[in-house]
């Protein structure tokens, strides 16, 4: 039996929601071989929704992206007429709906009444915490939080947050039901507005945004900044081993030559939290739980290799 | 005649300071076809840049990133005994010193008495400004920063920083030359610490930081959500690309429609400065200036095209 067949026993993913976020995720799971019920309030949606998939099905195919005909994965997906219908004999629910936290509150209240014992949930919401909408229900143990990033057949990561009352089986099903589907899971271990990926992008943005304020830089100016330069290695490694192998110490003695700049940048925006030393030893010991200290220098090599191959794919793709 | 003969006339490239950025800088403008001269005070460093530089040539000869016969791009480099040699009939220094302000300022003085009344220098600083260590000289004028990302003969993102002396003709020479040896070029505007391109990393490693001190994230889940999230799109489109197509409107509904999250972000690390609607305005105005409203929907199906393209690629390196 594969990890998808243990994890659904034969029963359907249901999507609810319709739009962008549910049309992606009806493709990961159909793709991975699942079969999924698509509900949406508005048959419309749903309609527009099932040829947006045959379209971008069709697009995956041709590019090597799956090997399957697209006609059997799509025939795999079928709509449902109620949330009833959508949610009866499913393993797991992906919650898809608007982003508004009484839209959600209101599903979640209507799932409870539905749902069998072992029902799943996972909402898609990008920034709202399960603690806002999902919690003092019998379904409260097994929902929480399956962020993609947009469109999530494609870009693999996806964030993981459980709420208070998120029990430790739900969060580790989830996890082996997006490892088996090809995403990447991000376990969010605190619910933090904008958990881990808007963050990120949140304070990067901020800083290009008051870069054009303060005419340092136009948009264009830092988009090449990220495109031509940081984002070529963020987009195979991310930042803590993009600095981890730009010392020779590695990420601690990066942050002892580099720290300095990084906290006078900083303060010049005003955060508060220098890297202090506590906090530099926590990253260096996870750094080299994930890579020894004699590994660096063989790493880098192994950078420096996807670096020319992605220079190479580069150099391809603007030929074309 | 091209743009490279038009520029040296003939001439070489000056390189002072043979460390690993030295060495970069060498196999870029060797490459374009220039001559090189390279110069460093410890002749252990200059022999083992020399190393350093046929290997690395060697590989992007086999990775097809350069055509021509590595040999034959080596024996354009030369060595040079003394300051004097390199910078002797030179049409361009690349300052690639260490990062000391007493150094690069000695080493200011000592060009200012060799230089040639057209020599210009570009110093390959990650962020101390032209005002700390280049003004009051007969060379000032002709001395800015062109700041590069390591190593540049694979990542092509250049920064340009003129000091309050630097003179509007040094920038456009420094700006037809990158362009001419194929870097991408980044103009920055005023003398901010950091310049863009480490101010933009600064922000989100301190967003990451301070995640992993909190107990929200792993570094490598951070690492994750940028390598297999954010950075599939910053690798090829940048921040501002990446939100203008993000939001049916482009980028200023974008702002409208997530601004108020990214500001509740902000707050709860202290920054300042909303994005207020003259802020919003002239993004939104700079945007739709590269790309028109009516070609926003065109510019997404090229978005995709790209991220399937790119997501091929990704799957056929992870299969080797």
């Amino acid at each position: 039996m594969t990890e998808i067949e243990e994890l659904s026993r034969g029963r359907p993913v249901a999507i609810v929601g319709a739009g962008l976020v549910g049309s992606g995720w009806a493709i990961v799971y159909a793709r991975a071989g699942l079969r999924v019920k698509m509900f949406d309030r508005d048959p419309e949606i749903t309609r527009k929704a099932f040829a947006l998939i045959a379209g971008q099905l069709a697009r995956l195919h041709a590019h090597g992206l799956v090997a399957e005909d697209p006609a059997a994965i799509l025939a795999r997906i079928t709509p449902a007429a109620t949330l009833a219908d959508a949610v009866e004999g499913a393993f797991y629910v992906q919650e898809s709906v608007l982003e508004r936290v009484d839209v959600k509150r209101q599903l979640m209240i209507d799932l409870d009444a539905l749902a069998g014992p072992d029902l799943v949930v996972g909402s898609s919401t990008s920034g709202i915490p399960g603690s806002a909408f999902a919690l003092g229900l019998g379904l409260s143990a097994r929902v929480l939080i399956v962020h993609p990033v947009n469109p999530p057949y494609l870009v693999p990561v996806v964030e993981l947050v459980p709420s208070p009352e998120t029990v430790p089986a739900t969060v580790a099903f989830a996890d082996a039901l997006m490892r088996a589907v090809g995403q990447a899971v991000v376990h969010v271990r605190k619910e933090v507005e904008g958990f881990v990926l808007n963050r990120l992008q949140a304070v990067l943005l901020r800083e290009a945004w008051a870069l054009v304020q303060d005419g340092v830089a136009s948009c264009e100016d830092i988009d090449k900044t990220v495109r031509d330069g940081l984002g070529w290695r963020w987009s195979f490694m991310g930042p803590f081993e993009t600095i981890d192998l730009n010392a020779p110490g590695g990420v601690a003695d990066y942050a002892v030559r580099l720290g300095p700049l990084y906290q006078r940048i900083a303060d010049s925006r005003r955060h508060p939290q220098p890297w202090d030393e506590g906090l530099i030893r926590e990253v260096e010991a996870q750094r080299r739980e994930r890579l020894g200290r004699d590994e660096l220098e063989a790493r880098r090599a192994w950078r420096d290799e996807r670096l020319m191959a992605f220079a190479a794919r580069r150099n391809a793709a603007s030929d074309d």
